[in-house]
């Protein structure tokens, strides 16, 4: 919104400033971070009643189950409102901006129903897998749809970019209209509801997600950049899409929201995020990996989360098909992967550290890979 | 040394890729986080018996004392060896190159000694205040000579750059030679010096340290990339030091030490950096911030090392000024500042990931200020 304030440039020159996506991202970021913290104290009083199920808690270690701390959940509105509010200041509205909006709202809406249900019920349950897809799916249809539904940003939607090629590997005009946006319908929910539930099985230590989540934002909030750059787009051979820039600005905020979060969730946390923020978060990085067009970079970028879920993808196809002939044998000591570290004997906070040191080398290389064409 | 493996670009292309700094930074990074990996079982082993003085393990916390640890110490090596190795493949050695290896070899060295006499006395006294100073000045006025005595970098040496400033504040002919060198030889040794002791009292809770040096050498490391590049140093209006690109290469290596010594010092410790790894990391990074001339930058960029040297400087003269007046107060109910914190009752996972994400945002902050011309 006050991207308009450029307009006073004839005014006073450093009005100028407004027009930049890197001062307004650095703004947004900043407007989010102290926004964040004067909200905080009355948000986590509010979040104070809203505790996690046992079940769940006993998942951090024994240590936490001996002391009976039960810590709230839904932290993910820490993240979540600062961000939003920042946005609605800073960015400048375009279709990529509202598909990346839709998306991470209507998931982080799913994980609100899935923690209220499993605060309720006392219960680590919550919704059934298929329902809780079957949510995720609804909140990225409309986002893929009105991207296709948008003249301007049609052909980049459809087009597919693959690491190491200087072209699309599918370009808009390859396929038929109809075939072609079949394809990034699908595509478009497999890359968000992925991501989401990535992000999700990452989130089971303290810090363990949200600062993995921080890691890959900055990494996407400097592609997004690039891309909606047409010089660095063209100097570095990536796709140029029209409006992305602004998603660095987007960005921008959730880092700063997600900074906020991330000094209560500390270890020892105050805060859990909840579904609410794993599923949300989760899917704004995977669209915004879409809107670029780097899909597949997110495989790198977001190496810890692809790393988490395979690990439990991996252990129940072994579990199944080893049960199936009657013995049930495990890969690791438990799933997802943090917790097989945490049953080999490493504290807490250092599978975090660790964790997040990865996180941080793959987003140096997935950076790296945009050179390598 | 692999530089010149470029030559061969006429026989097949992508040897090209050896010109390039970005590519090297990459490849130094790589090498010494691999080396590191593959050296530090060994290097661990050696380390076991240098254990660290009861006085100091106290100032970690109760627990620790109650669980009677003692971990070893000297672990800096554990970013030195790995780093100076892929330094030797990676960088093209210069003058630059040549001043802040020796600044932080020399003051490796200060700490090394300071080191082993806590070690043979199992005191916390180590060297004498005045006794580490006088080493860390020797171990700077080598390079600093070397500097002036260069032809291509004396000029360079003497100007001055302040943020905000798009020329150089004080430039190599405002001043005659001898009086430029000398304002030169006092700057470099305060920035290198004070940088050196300020990351010493930074170093005092597992990871706090090295997860902030990395977040300095990170920034600096960009800052390093486009003051010694032609077009973006000339874009942002920043002073353009021939050379400077390679101590980007330089810090690749150096980082990927560090990630490797954060892997094993991360809460918690199974080895801490001690002297040898503050005082020597600490006037590396000073001397990168002078030559790129980039030194009032340091002060933004490290604001936690400030903040950190600040406390105790300011508990100190305050504590002597009310004592003259017979009463002997504190502003901090300890120092270094995380001290401080930790009488607050905040856990020390939480100071270091709370320390650690100012550490990122002064580096953030630092970075626009370059646009802020």
């Amino acid at each position: 919104m006050l991207y308009f304030l450029k307009d006073l440039e004839t005014f006073w020159g450093p009005f100028r400033l407004f027009e930049y996506q890197t001062f307004r991202a650095m703004m947004a970021g900043t407007t989010a971070l102290v926004g964040g913290f004067l909200v905080a104290p009355w948000l986590l009083r509010k979040l104070d009643n809203l505790r996690q199920p046992e079940r769940e808690a006993a998942l951090m270690g024994e240590d936490i189950v001996k002391k009976g701390v039960q810590v709230p959940t839904m932290g993910g509105f820490l993240v979540l409102l600062p961000a939003m509010f920042a946005v609605f200041l800073w960015v400048r509205f375009n279709v990529q901006v509202a598909a990346v909006i839709i998306v991470y709202l209507g998931m982080s809406a799913v994980g609100f129903v899935d923690d209220y249900l499993k605060i309720r019920k006392n219960d680590s349950a919550g919704l059934s897998e298929w329902a809780k897809m079957a949510g995720l799916v609804a909140a990225a249809l409309p986002a893929v749809v009105l991207l296709l539904a948008t003249p301007g940003a049609q052909a980049a939607t459809i087009e597919i970019w693959v690491p190491f090629l200087k072209v699309a590997a599918l370009s808009a005009d390859a396929l038929p209209l109809w075939l072609g946006a079949a394809v990034a319908v699908v595509f478009f929910c497999v890359v968000t509801t992925g991501a989401s539930n990535a992000v999700n099985f990452t989130d089971g230590l303290d810090g363990l997600a949200i600062g993995c989540v921080i890691a890959s934002m900055l990494t996407f909030g400097l592609v997004a950049y690039l891309s909606g750059h047409a010089v660095f787009s063209n100097y570095l051979n990536i796709s140029h899409v029209n409006g992305a820039g602004e998603l660095a600005v987007l960005l921008g905020a959730v880092i700063g929201g997600a900074m906020v979060f991330l000094w209560y969730n500390a270890e020892p946390a105050q805060v859990y995020m909840g579904d609410l923020g794993a599923l949300g978060l989760g899917g704004l990085i995977g669209a915004v990996a879409f809107v670029t067009n780097h899909p597949f970079l997110l495989v790198i970028v977001g190496g810890v989360f692809v790393v988490e879920a395979m690990s439990v993808i991996i252990q129940r196809v072994y579990y199944k098909h080893t049960k199936r002939r009657g013995e049930g044998r495990r890969i690791f000591k438990m799933t997802p992967i943090h917790h097989h570290f945490q049953k080999e004997g490493w504290a807490n906070s250092k599978i975090v550290v660790r964790f997040w040191m990865l996180a941080l080398l793959c987003g140096i290389v997935g950076l790296a890979t945009l050179k390598l064409r």
